[in-house]
């Protein structure tokens, strides 16, 4: 993969965040002979040995819910094969039990491609179970389930992805009608985790642009209406610290992105759509230099943020107007209410949401959930749980072409 | 890549046609020892090396009219970096010169990404000439330039791609609005290239499906308007000399094919819409045993045709019906004069089209042209003349990071 050189990096205290750059050939080509420096002067190659390197250490996360089987097997035929497949099911269970048709289609197809994976619903009684000896009862709704948020579906994609002692793990959205697109986003994670010099790295995805029907034709829009507004709340921030205006950020609703474990696994993720801007929130909280880091070994090294755009168009279901209202009101509710939020951008958000009839004059923003780090999870114990309680857990192992088999992806720990 | 095997091959002679095999995976990843047999029970893999070698002598022609150049741009992208691209352009010249403006995309691609390419204007008085030269006075119109159609412009891809001494020729319409499909695209003419077992090979391309808008909704049609007609008389032609109802072809219109040029060299083409179904036809007529062949050694060899069904969608822009119409006639014109076709074949072409209101009754289609093969084309005498004459040719070399240049993709042939 060939990326355009960012030209400017921002910082917030220990993280630095680098200026959006673009993918310009999604197949570099060529041997180490062809490109002897790694990078010309326009841009920067990733040669497809490193790419793999990365991919071999990385698992790739796909949070689902109600996807057509068709729909689903074009995302996995574009996840490159040495990457581990997590499907983490929300999907409804009846009258018809989409989740069984989920996990059959992964099966299916991993018999064929010869590859592993995992799976799990969400809303599995037996996953609760597992993540409350873990540690993380604030998961947990009134029914004794895990809550049936976006965020909460990823967070169990990380503690399965820690559980494989891979070192990266990746999120993909399963609406995508583009199995290149997916191959595309896979291989920008990991063309932006090897060019990473810090272990604490993370990338986030800019799709080139949307493909919208508007009075019978098409039209590719370049940026999508939470972004829009959950990127210039995130901008407004950092300049109000630095006092230079920026345009940073491009990334702030990033669906697609990817991230070390070294990292990962001291983050606190929020719950809901609030999910990927709060990354750029609990970045800036724990690592911005505003308030005390509890991590001195990551305040050494910089957290760095990588934003590339890729050349597919994002190409998938329309979700409708509620859905992008409830992304831009979750977004910016983490951001009002973090101890790094300045005055100005409290003012400017409590402005705009009134403005635009979402919350009443004078009233509060209402709190997102946010949830302590996997890495405080007791995961040992989750697993111990999960495996003998949590019916829809599938370990799907790699099927050899002599009928042999290899472990399943995740191993009983070795006391 | 991984693709599935094909489990059925009809012959017309010497001719073997695969049926369709689809993609499993874009990315197989993983080296040689992830895949000790290169095939496992259910599925083939082409390692990346394979591919790799095979792009290294494959050249892509780009058909191109009159598309943006966002499109191009997203094209260009998706090409494998050792692809050599050849860009064949029938765009309008005025008011805008629309063809400067895709040499220019061409030329600031082609430095950002370092690699070299080929440009020509169809229309190009230089390039008519430099024709004439070599032998192909047929492709002369009127007004003495190369004729307009889709077909003529392959052609002179084909007689450039033979200039450059790379062993094959692929073509990707420039109309495609996903990179990650024309990367697919690529990926499976170097597999299908390198399953083949006979140097006289051509790779056609089936796409996944066809999103298309349907009441303000996406439908993703599986088959083309176009192909289904086309294929349906293929498959009767074949069904009549074998006595059995087969549906082998998938891939009459294939606009996506990539070919060996010791069989490209062989074959005669038709103009403009005709090109690509006429290319079956010429198959049958030349290599079918129901005529005389020129070509012994073809006969001895045998001709595999590998048809792949790909994974992406074929996202473009609608040309509208009467581009339908026309691809649907022109490749009914050919079949029903092919020396090849049998009198039930001809009566239900004549049948069809006569339903279809597009010939009266009792009337005979009319005839498309057909070109003598390249290989019979003086190509050193046409270099002469298009580097003196043609003022659209343009070989851009790759620029490198040194400012180093390296030679121009076709080189002087010594003496």
């Amino acid at each position: 993969m060939r990326l355009e050189h960012p030209h400017l990096t921002e910082r917030f205290g220990a993280v630095r965040i680098h200026e959006l750059q673009r993918v310009v050939e999604l197949d570099s080509g060529g041997s180490a002979e062809d490109h002897p420096t790694g990078h010309g002067h326009a841009s920067q190659v990733v040669p497809a040995a490193a790419l793999r390197a990365i991919e071999r250490e990385l698992v790739i996360v796909i949070p689902c819910m109600n996807e057509t089987r068709r729909v689903i097997e074009g995302v996995l035929s574009g996840i490159p094969h040495d990457c581990l497949i997590v499907l983490v099911s929300n999907s409804a269970r009846a009258p018809v039990d989409r989740y069984e048709i989920e996990a059959q289609t992964l099966a299916d197809y991993c018999r064929v491609a010869e590859r592993p994976a995992l799976a799990v619903h969400q809303r599995d009684a037996g996953l609760a179970a597992a993540l409350k000896v873990a540690g993380a009862a604030e998961l947990i709704d009134e029914e004794g389930l895990v809550r049936a948020g976006k965020g909460e579906g990823m967070l169990v994609g990380m503690a399965l992805a820690t559980l494989t002692r891979r070192r990266y793990v990746g999120y993909v959205d399963a609406d995508n009608y583009v199995p290149g697109a997916v191959n595309e986003y896979c291989k920008a994670f990991a063309a932006g985790l090897h060019l990473a010099e810090s272990p604490y790295a993370m990338v986030r995805i800019s799709w080139h642009s949307k493909p919208k029907l508007q009075e019978g034709r098409l039209f590719f829009s370049r940026r999508g209406r939470a972004s829009q507004v959950t990127n210039h709340f995130l901008n407004q921030l950092i300049a109000e610290y630095s006092s230079f205006g920026t345009d940073v950020i491009a990334t702030g609703n990033a669906g697609e992105h990817a991230l070390t474990l070294d990292l990962g696994l001291r983050m606190r993720m929020a719950g809901g759509f609030a999910v990927e801007p709060y990354q750029y929130v609990d970045l800036f909280e724990q690592f911005g230099g505003v308030l005390d880091s509890f991590h001195p070994e990551v305040m050494a090294s910089s957290v760095e943020v990588r934003q590339i755009e890729t050349r597919n168009p994002h190409f998938h279901d329309n979700k409708g107007e509620g859905h992008v209202k409830d992304m831009r009101l979750q977004a910016l509710n983490v951001l009002y209410h973090s101890a790094v939020c300045l005055p100005p951008v409290r003012d400017a958000i409590r402005e705009f949401l009134t403005a635009q009839g979402a919350l009443a004059p004078e009233a509060e923003p209402p709190r997102e959930r946010v949830y302590p780090p996997v890495g405080a999870l007791a995961l040992d114990r989750m697993l111990d749980v999960l495996t003998s309680e949590a019916r829809t857990f599938r370990q799907i192992e790699r099927c050899l072409p002599e009928g042999l088999r290899t472990d399943p992806p995740i191993q009983r720990t070795v006391a």
